[in-house]
């Protein structure tokens, strides 16, 4: 299965790619799309868009995770972050693939084992799971990071359905 | 010039479409789109981006005004109308039209003349102007007057160009 991961935002939207071949994560890619504020929203959401549509083509994707927000600043940058997560969603929906969603609890408890880490202990510990050479640009670490979660969840929910939960035999 | 008004929503997206013919204005169509709110999140903007496209196939406008929001109510229902915005605006995008973003109060003004008129006097007018048999449903109200105040900054523009500008001769 392989996993994109994905991390909206109107100036920058990170993404990042694993597979999860039995329980091996392997890294494929990550990067980040940007955008500048001096050009009109539709551009900008188009960017997005496409670049995300050209990740999906290229890397074939079996699923796409993002992390749920409850909380923004404000009402203003909500709504900014809203406009580039609808597209990213979006981008997703058109291609077919399967969207999951994750709190940042999740995403925490699934990458570093403890839901009240810290943005750097995150960082770290995707680089130590993907054995990257380095850690990754923060907004691709944060896709990469629920891309994990996603591989772990998937994980857990396949071995529950083998076994035919936990209550079968 | 054929343009489209969109105003979205998570739960409603509405759209109008009108004609600008010299100084007259010709209703063509306008509808809602609704989602449940059960329904996964990418389906919700799938059903939006997809119906929006289809009328832009259908009826081919030249331009897509939307209303610019600066407030919401908070930061969660701004991040929900945000994802609906940005896939009406990456809808327009995608089709290569120009997208014209106008405040309330330049609705308003345009619609009633008067920045302060409440929602019953707009829908009243958007009747009026557009020579609707009834009011139209709310949100593709919202839309048509939108379409109806970018169709009357568009002839101020181009009456303008047309002089040479304020100062000209």
């Amino acid at each position: 299965m392989r996993i994109l991961g994905i991390d909206p935002g109107s100036r920058a939207t990170g993404w990042g790619l694993i597979e999860k071949q039995g329980n091996r994560l392997l890294h494929i890619d990550n990067g980040v799309i940007t955008t500048r504020a001096s050009e009109p929203l539709g551009d900008r959401l188009g960017t997005i868009y496409q670049h995300l549509s050209k990740v999906i083509t290229g890397y074939a994707p079996t699923a796409v995770a993002v992390e749920e927000i409850f909380m923004a600043k404000n009402a203003r940058s909500a709504l900014k972050l809203g406009h580039a997560r609808g597209v990213a969603l979006l981008a997703g929906f058109n291609h077919d693939l399967p969207i999951a969603e994750y709190s940042a609890l999740q995403v925490k408890s699934a990458v570093v084992g403890y839901g009240r880490a810290d943005k750097k202990q995150i960082q770290e510990m995707v680089r130590i799971l993907l054995k990257l050479p380095e850690i990754a640009q923060e907004d691709a670490s944060d896709a990469l990071a629920v891309a994990i979660c996603h591989a772990h969840s998937a994980g857990i929910n396949q071995r529950i359905a083998g076994s035919g939960g936990p209550n079968s035999r």
